[in-house]
């Protein structure tokens, strides 16, 4: 398998972790791609992916698969046990409903907020960034309050369960903590008070398969090296 | 169990085809909820869906379960013999990587056209939407835009493949479908020549599951008795 990602960056964060918890990673051939030269709205890689995200999975047979979510559910069912997604119907149903809005309320909205309010990973890459519409900034701090309150939102989650999903840890969790990274690095801090979300966060952290997952430098370094 | 919806609208069509699918209406208990009178924003109904959108499956234990893919999953689970989300991890990838594609660049952008830039579902709702930022017409359009490419990228994937994520039928086909059916309720048309769109569209619309689906009345026809 190849996995075209850029180590460090949200999105790709949320695959190493689960490549960590399901000891996949030596079976996997990296392959870095340059976000803020852009090349992922090149027409060669857009054939891979044409939503021009990463990460992409290329299986041996060249099938690409792409979106976080896809990649997770063929990794985590390759050995036929299930461990990040879910073995009941309901666990299933759980998992999938907060994986769902872990990426409405939380990662995505950061995203935006990245790409439309700040100068996001700089000159390049805005040109693709639908150009100056009306509204631009002030919709992009909006998705930035969007992913304030979302974190508001897992808070409470967290409050009356200890995972995202449930009593287990799940794909669910990997992509907040994964949007909790990408939120530090554009600079949204997470509300007052969340006590629940921030002693989450620290058992997270601790998991071997988070602590030690393979390339952690975050985009934090490209914006320093673009002046951002 | 229990799912709380408005027969017609695009999202619960795509839950009640998966129920047809699986033969499961019989076991379905639905509860009409007014979008129009904005109940889905009370507070009652945050607190079955704090995400304030329709449908939702409420278990017989009590577990709510929102969000259509997520729903559908535990449907396509119950019987232990999944027929809409893939049997093989391959398959499972493909299958959740369209289904994403099919909620990114088509229902969901028609949705944001639909509320942002129209009428949408009249006065009651609207001022749950925002409440008029700048550019709020013009990012609609952009979005109505957005769905149009995402048609034209369904259409290229039909010429290659019978399905939308291979050779199976599968859940991301009947978000595309449902999709369809809300653009045209929102008055966004299919591009022209997208030839294999729209033979695959004829050939769904003959399933059993689609054809004699439950609750067919279509928003239009709310919107009609608004005057929109
Ligand atoms: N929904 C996608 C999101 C992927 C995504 O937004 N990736 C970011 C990197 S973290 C990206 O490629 N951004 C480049 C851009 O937006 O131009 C997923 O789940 O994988
Ligand atoms: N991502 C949700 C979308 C649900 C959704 O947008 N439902 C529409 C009805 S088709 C709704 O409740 N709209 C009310 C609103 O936006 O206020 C899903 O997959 O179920």
């Amino acid at each position: 398998m190849r996995i075209y990602d850029r180590p460090g960056f949200p999105n790709p964060t949320r695959i190493r972790i689960v490549l960590a918890e399901k000891q996949l990673d030596s079976q996997v051939e990296f392959i870095p791609v340059d976000l803020i030269g852009a090349e992922h709205k090149s027409p060669a890689f857009l054939q891979k992916n044409p939503s021009g995200v990463l990460p992409v999975l290329e299986l041996d047979d060249g099938t690409f698969i792409s979106e976080s979510t896809a990649i997770t559910e063929y990794l985590d069912h390759m050995d036929g046990h299930p461990t990040l997604t879910g073995t009941t119907p309901k666990q299933r149903g759980l998992i999938h409903m907060m994986q769902r809005r872990a990426e409405a309320e939380l990662i995505d909205p950061v995203g935006e907020y990245f790409h439309h309010a700040t100068p996001g990973l700089g000159p390049k890459l805005q040109a693709f960034k639908s150009l100056d519409w009306t509204g631009r900034a002030e919709w992009g701090r909006r998705q930035g309050e969007r992913a304030r309150a979302g974190m508001t939102y897992f808070n409470a989650v967290l409050g009356q369960q200890p995972y995202i999903a449930g009593e287990v840890f799940s794909m669910a969790d990997i992509t907040i903590f994964a949007g909790l990274l990408f939120a530090d690095a554009a600079g949204l801090t997470i509300p007052e008070n969340s006590h629940a979300l921030l002693a989450w966060r620290a058992r997270v952290a601790e998991l071997p398969s988070v602590k030690h997952r393979s390339g952690q430098a975050f985009l934090a370094d490209d914006a320093r090296r673009l002046g951002l």
